[in-house]
């Protein structure tokens, strides 16, 4: 196999510092060898201080180099909306409006070929795994595709196409709220019950890039009932089981006149809750549903660009960590796409909300972007720099005006506080170079991509064209008329 | 004089939306002419719908052009810290020492290096003049320069070597706090009174590119019985007058235990509020503050990213703005220097503290940070895309990953909303191209010069070079140990 040798200037291992001048060897997808440049330390030893020029035959990985990031939340389609949603003094309920317009328009070839484009934005962020909440399933009306995950398949063929590991979350949504059907564009995410989503589910094939997770899309969405078949379908896979959880105060009050508990206790009555689960938001909480994820070690998934977008609230993410939940990030809705931004949002909202400084440290918040996060989609063996781990990482330069005086010392700091996407250098995926000096390697033009994709699900005249594995592409787009009322949240 | 024709894909003129095709013929440091490419409406007429070709004689501005942008809050030096201040669990107070120790370094050359490289980072992020809340005056223990405005003109030449627009505001700050006499570093801020502030800060002199205005540093930093020496100073002169604000609840206390009454109704008996004055964070109002800051006009000068970073709170920008007041924005600290992300912040703080979205439009937040920024810092007739006006300008990119597939109908919120200060891409002043490609035309390397002059502040043995202003140069930094409590705030 191919061996590839790269020094990174800085590194981050693990703790709370960066490494200086460090060799990271790849032979095929694996990092078969980590060491100080210089240095005589055998195979996977400890680095020792010192720094030594970069070896003649190593890629240089000029700033500094992290595992690769998580991004643990995604509606991949939701970044068409970006800047859209914004235009009239708008509500939750405008935006969802927008939402499902352009939910409606999807179809498997449409929405390969926006993922394709925003994996490869993911990828430019150094996003090397996405969990893709996936639940726009079938054609308009719900009618089956000839191939019933043929969406789920142009999801996973986008990845694959733009260098990047994904966990296909199929995400179970069968009502419009509780006690509500669905209606409108609403039909295409709804198998007929969990069994049959089950059955659909169990169709999808991961692969090298690629695993498969469960989603309850939120307890309004999957009656009471319904939830044990979910859970029980991720628990005997060991599956990655992920949902949106009380993100708005109105889901709990609605949870709790149907069901006289709130969504933690009724996920964790139906065996929702778990060292392989993932609260996605987890905003509203009572300190009883607190102890029950954080004594369950649920992992909780903050989105802070989206939370602010949609005005949820300020979820209790450093309560949550203090009772034992690991912590993850999401862009969820695209808006921004910005694994960087994330972290420094769960610090930098928690101030808001307390009035004090200091509740993360920038190793905890770069946790959460690699090794966390991949944990909780069920890649626990990557967002590690270390020896027997997926060759998955990526370079945060220090070129920029923004990132110009880091101190050497701080540079964990700096990298969460003070960088963006654009000071993503290199990304490194499974041994494969995918982006090098802020471009992609396997998706020329990403913007255009992005334009061309995002221009074909917004146009009142779509085009026609039909999808390999479709067979029932269908551009009816006049049933987006939904009426307002608490139904399945913001996705 | 020379004519220079642009020709701009979008300009932002007033109003909700963008205009096509717009030409900008600009003589000398003016806009001579205005009008929409292929159309023969005469100068200075609203253009007409419809797009032309660029015509062959024009500077291409790709992108969304914006009126140039006014940073109506800095202290450049904070620069320093970014990243630096991340480090622990830190509070308010290490915050506050770690800036002390870097003040207790400047020299007016220091200064001057540091600030000229802020200044042209600025530049490069769409800001085109910059009001600087400017307080260390003098020399070590407070001796004062040879040349008693010694730093205040370092600062005036840095804005003018990165090409950007300045309004000293010259600061009053004579006491650590309410009853407390200045200790060590802030030595350096403090005149011996009222009336030698004013005659310091009369000896002044703006230029071109640079006025003067004054500032009270807060309440807590101005006994209240030399208030009145500084507002008049700022009203003879037309000049304008800053402040912060109720920063912190601590501020409000002890403002009411010594005076009975809020920092702004003090502030209001004393003169200070008012159409050229500008209330910097206003965070923790009355209802009777916010009326008396509304009904007088006086700006409020809302700095999100600070305000997250030093856990402020969240100030009632929107309830200021209905009763009355301007919005301008600040990037204080420079942790952060987004002009963008500040003017989002807004709307999404707020968006976080009532949990609603839409509280202000796109180009309402575009206005604070154009015309509205340039009055509160004295330059009422910048900030506009209209003829008469000074020739200062910014384009936004539309190439990047970040702004792909924003909606020619939704420009001004893809560029609130989605943009960064990576993609202002060429930016105008007086008439000059500063920035051309994302790249600063009169300071080769900004990265570069950010780093020399960074580190010359935060290295342990400081070189002893002395500014051609200077006499006192004096590098002694070991008295940086201020007992902690309330005094001056985080500036």
């Amino acid at each position: 196999m191919r061996v590839t040798r790269y020094y990174a200037d800085h590194a981050w291992l693990g703790g709370h510092r960066t490494v200086p001048g460090i060799v990271v060897e790849v032979t095929g997808d694996r990092i078969t060898a980590l060491h100080q440049a210089g240095s005589p330390s055998p195979t996977g030893t400890t680095p020792r201080p010192g720094v030594a020029a970069p070896p003649s035959d190593a890629v240089h990985l000029r700033g500094v180099t992290l595992p690769g990031m998580a991004n643990a939340h995604s509606h991949a389609f939701h970044r068409a909306l970006r800047g859209r949603t914004q235009r009239e003094r708008g509500t939750f309920w405008t935006w969802r409006e927008q939402m499902y317009a352009v939910a409606a328009r999807l179809t498997p070839d449409r929405y390969h070929a926006l993922a394709r484009a925003v994996y490869a934005e993911m990828a430019l962020a150094g996003i090397t795994c996405v969990g893709e909440f996936h639940y726009v399933h079938h054609d308009t009306g719900g009618r089956p595709y000839a191939s019933p995950n043929a969406m789920s398949e142009a999801l996973l063929a986008a990845a694959a196409d733009a260098g990047i590991r994904i966990t296909l979350l199929d995400t179970c949504y069968l009502r419009g709220g509780i006690g509500r059907p669905l209606e409108g564009p609403q039909l295409r995410f709804g198998d007929r019950d969990a069994d049959a989503w089950a059955e659909r589910a169990a169709g999808l094939k991961g692969g090298d890039h690629a695993r498969i997770g469960a989603a309850v899309h939120s307890v309004r969405a999957v009656p009471d009932d319904q939830l044990g078949t979910v859970t029980g379908w991720a628990r005997e896979r060991g599956a990655p089981l992920h949902f949106h959880l009380s993100e708005q105060v109105a889901e709990n009050e609605a949870c709790l006149a149907a069901y006289g508990r709130t969504p933690a206790a009724l996920l964790a009555e139906h065996g929702g809750l778990g060292p392989l689960s993932s609260a996605v938001h987890a905003t509203h909480l009572t300190e009883k549903d607190i102890a029950l994820l954080g004594g369950s070690r649920t992992t909780v998934c903050m989105c802070p660009t989206t939370e602010r977008d949609l005005a949820d609230g300020i979820g209790p993410a450093r309560a949550l960590a203090d009772a034992g939940s690991p912590l993850s990030l999401g862009s969820d809705s695209n808006a921004v796409v910005d694994l960087v931004q994330e972290a420094r949002g769960v610090e930098l909202d928690e101030r808001l909300a307390t009035r004090h400084r200091g509740h993360w440290l920038a190793a905890d918040l770069l946790r959460a972007a690699t090794s966390d996060g991949h944990a909780s989609l069920g890649w626990p063996e990557a967002g590690h720099l270390e020896v027997g781990a997926p060759a998955d990482f990526v370079t945060v330069g220090l070129d920029s005006a923004r990132m110009a005086g880091a101190p050497s010392d701080a540079l964990l700091e700096s990298v969460v506080f003070a960088a963006t996407a654009e000071d993503i250098r290199e990304v490194v995926v499974a041994g494969r170079r995918i982006v090098s000096n802020g471009r992609h390697l396997l998706i020329d033009d990403v913007p255009e991509s992005l334009t061309s994709s995002i221009t074909a699900l917004t146009t009142p005249t779509p085009p026609t064209t039909t999808h390999a594995v479709a067979s029932h592409s269908n551009t009816n787009t006049s049933d987006t008329g939904l009426s307002r009322g608490i139904t399945g949240g913001h996705t």
